[in-house]
């Protein structure tokens, strides 16, 4: 069984998934790209020998496509999101599902409606080693009750067209959805501290942010972004829970000893550190869709979830305040 | 040249320091030893050969006492402090130097009336030797301007005496006093953040908590305060500055591998954990009697600043509100 | 592409191999299986929908049979590769190569008449990650010119079929191969020291053994084989050089603090530790028959090499004396 | 109490004791110095406030002198010893106690003669908090019966009077005393491996070695000595039991993340790594002699064996041979 691949949206992340579809994953091909640059659309489909087609719904109506990859703009995923669902095609589609969370409401009534889930939302961290043996050791217990999360998130450096809000939309939004995830739990309040900013950041750009979500269980999360942190991109995150702690750990790296110090070399980009974890979402993903099982990874709903989240964060940071998260009552649909 | 000691409150901690003064420090030996219990006063004093002396205005005033170690209870060290001054004798006073801003602000005038320090307050975490290696990193430009910082503060459990205000007032003190000393900085706002409260504590109490706190130079610390953490007494810090971060040791302690698992044992209490820097503390206080060397301690500028902070904080917890704290200007005697 | 691969020898690794070319690999598909017992055969060969081939050198010809992986018997081993090699298919040997030094060479000779190399040798260490950075490491420098390594291969427990001289043939040869590689350096001389053995072993097994080893370039390396060690699948490396040391990193594993300990969780056996590792190796094995690369995997020369090291292991266990290692020269088409 | 001390040997070791018992150590005074180079006595002598009296026989019969305190050059301890147990007088003695054996079986028989023991040797690693750690897991039975122990040694670099046989004789011999304590075990042989040498040393010299022994019990050791090895002041030592192993643990230092790495500082030598064990060993000696307790430290028995097993050690690296290690049966006085 090799499953036809349709890829919409052939930027940097694109063109990464397309590579690792051809190169790594087995049981799916790249067939179709789709891309409003042609040429860029023509590069990337040429890595896995696959055809350019002009349009995102012509590639969705393709007798070639069984599933959509969508790694567009952020601001059109949900249209192709309801697009695919409307063919009853399964789509992978990058974070974030919607930048709006009606149209987020819109999908989840559209998947309901065709009855089985079609979306899974490209949250890559739920693959990670570290962060799987986290969630496997909190699950059996092995800190008791989560009351507390400590997570940090830092890259060494952004592009000046990085702006504030996008500490949550697009960096602290991993965190969201993981900490959703590990502590199986919603949140309903979100606020935004912010520390002196760096003096090695764009003079527009609010950096470092710690934001502060609680719970519904009551426990309660503290996020640092910092995203010109110099040094690394550093994922930190510990859980407490009544009885113990568990911390993610750092990449396994060889410790040298050497002029005056012992230290290990810190992974300077994202890809870099979760490239496993992106093999194994698109893998899981594949053996979903040649088997019999449903889907099990993020879906609508987290993509959901975390867009109100996310959206009530930059609301906090502008405003300074407590800010509630309201999300819809929870389909058992998505239970 | 050995200084005689005067010990006011031989409660846990006087007795430790007396046995620490007799058995371990060079150059001190305690003298006389106060307490409103005689019993327990003879039996302190018996381990230094030490007189019992029935008031600690009497003690104050001995002429076998050079200097003044406060371990009474509380809310009578302001008096106690102030009596000393009056007497111009050195006073090694445990934390809190005071428990109402007012009476420390009568401790500053007294002592710069005096014309020279007297004071030192029982901060030892400034003699611990993983925060002092943090310490010369930060000031070496180690980790760039600090912007952050993560702190955790856990014990095992608290007896039921213990209520929601001692987190800060008796247990997170610790930290504000670090942080002060580790960022050069003080701190203008704080505020209180409540987890969903540990089942495994007594149910009048609110644990954990999280400390935020802003300093003038606008860095932001967090400090997780749980004393029914159940596992150990476990201090956490890790300082973010614009290029790095740095965090403190745990104890050097030897892992073992067997039984499936790789791992250390935690220290349980405080004392075990801090054996070293009492030790130190008191060593170099001595140290510093016993030459013409100025007082380089926490001085009654520094318990002064922990208390309306520690207040502060409680006013936090209590309102749920961020609560500005105010500092009278700092004389430039303790610049 | 997707090349055809015959598999010969359907025991347990060969059943792993099997399921990772079916589910791992890309590019890659079973197409034959062979084994003496047929219904073994048959229930591989099921999992991948290929054939049951009744014997080795009907598989060995077979038109959809484009490489071969063998994964039977070691003894039998050198004549299957022979065969390959007479059929001019590329080939993958579990290790060792060969049980018989003599048997080595003759695969050397008949590799150099074919013009090319066919042969791959199962070392998957080389593909560990940690391995490989340690390579990088010392490749670049980073603890200058090598002189010593240390080194432990400890497993939890071994079946009673496992004897004395299995501690090199079939443990430590890991380490045989791992460090000829890292230091890009040959065994010259081997010495193998008897601690008291483990209560907790088979009587008649000699249990730990420390290989001591010398490298042509005076390098020594020590190698604790401990193979009820009790505790866990535990690999230590570390290369000391002239300015500094790497040691290989333990597994990144969640760390947990709780009832008074902080630790992880010790793998316990070796297909979890090294999962990724025959990953990577049957990955890039793949990729080069794909492509138009030479291989770049252990050669038959490191087959035969750790085949007279291993040999002349078990002689210096008997003996208790230093044996000298005598390889063949090396013929420049392995260098 | 407090007892006066005599110091034979004004060296730098012998400044440094005397500044520690001034300083830190309670319950001691430096009384008298002795050393051939009268100047540098008086300097040491001004330390303490202590008398210099011009020969070491003066000094161990003079009233003020309780104890003696022997930092003098190696070959002359064992008479100065004897001069000691004749007075009566209890004696620290830095290591060795002796270079000769036959001078150590003196010193035993002129202690026993006495009756009660007065010689203790100065191997601080006994005092050091991560050994002491090891020895209480391993005598808990927490790695099990131990079987093997891997341990380093390594300095930054020696001067060129360091000469080959020192490797064991001034160097291994903390390992040697170490491991007897650590294991409660004899050794029986010894072997010396020569690895190439490294550039970095002056050329008369054999650097790396490392040192094998065996015990009574058959556990083997193993000791990587290099004194030149660039990077810093470096101890590792592990002990694998039957069920597990335990490590000595690095000193509590901050990891620092910044400029790609993350990593702490290395000690660069012996006096910062072990001042807290000087300190303790120098403390509990004084205080066994403030009280009616048996000295517990090092004994003269220790300090005979560590001559014999450093002895043999030298012969073994002449020699390339295993060397047998014959002491003489154990007196039950130093049971
Ligand atoms: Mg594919
Ligand atoms: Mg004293
Ligand atoms: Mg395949
Ligand atoms: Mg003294």
């Amino acid at each position: 069984m090799t499953i036809g691949i349709g890829l919409i949206g052939a930027g940097w992340i694109g063109e990464e998934h397309v590579s690792r579809l051809t190169n790594v994953i087995t049981g799916a091909r790249v067939t179709a790209v789709s891309d409003i640059d042609l040429d860029r659309a023509a590069k990337v489909a040429a890595i896995a020998g696959a055809r350019v087609i002009d349009s995102p719904e012509k590639l969705i109506d393709d007798a070639e496509v069984d599933a959509v990859v969508i790694t567009s703009w952020g601001p059109v995923h949900a249209e192709q999101v309801l697009a695919c669902i409307a063919a009853g095609k399964p789509v992978f589609c990058e974070k974030p599902l919607t930048t709006d969370a009606a149209d987020g409401l819109r999908i989840l009534e559209a998947e309901q409606a065709h009855g089985s889930r079609l979306v899974q939302v490209g949250f890559m961290r739920r693959y990670d080693a570290g962060y799987r043996q986290m969630k496997q050791i909190i699950d059996a217990g092995g800190v008791g009750a989560p009351l507390m999360a400590h997570c940090a998130h830092r890259n060494p450096s952004v592009p000046e067209s990085y702006h504030s809000g996008m500490a949550t939309l697009d960096t602290a939004v991993h965190e969201v959805d993981a900490l959703r995830w590990l502590l199986d739990d919603e949140f309903v309040s979100v606020q935004v501290v912010k520390p002196r900013s760096t003096s090695k950041r764009f003079e527009h750009l609010t950096d470092p942010q710690i934001v502060l979500l609680e719970t519904a269980a009551g426990a309660r999360i503290d996020v640092e972004v910092f995203v010109n942190c110099q040094y690394g991109y550093d994922i930190q995150c510990e859980v407490v829970g009544e009885t113990g702690t568990v911390r993610l750990p750092d990449p396994a790296t060889p410790v040298v000893r050497g002029a005056a110090q012992a230290g290990f070399a810190v992974v300077q980009d994202f890809p870099s550190r979760f490239a496993a974890a992106f093999d194994v979402e698109l893998q899981e993903w594949t053996d979903s869709l040649n088997s019999d099982r449903a889907l099990a990874g993020p879906s609508a709903w987290d993509g959901y979830a975390a867009t109100v989240v996310t959206n009530a964060a930059v609301r906090a940071l502008e405003s300074g305040q407590i800010v509630p998260i309201e999300l819809t009552e929870r389909p058992a649909f998505y239970a």
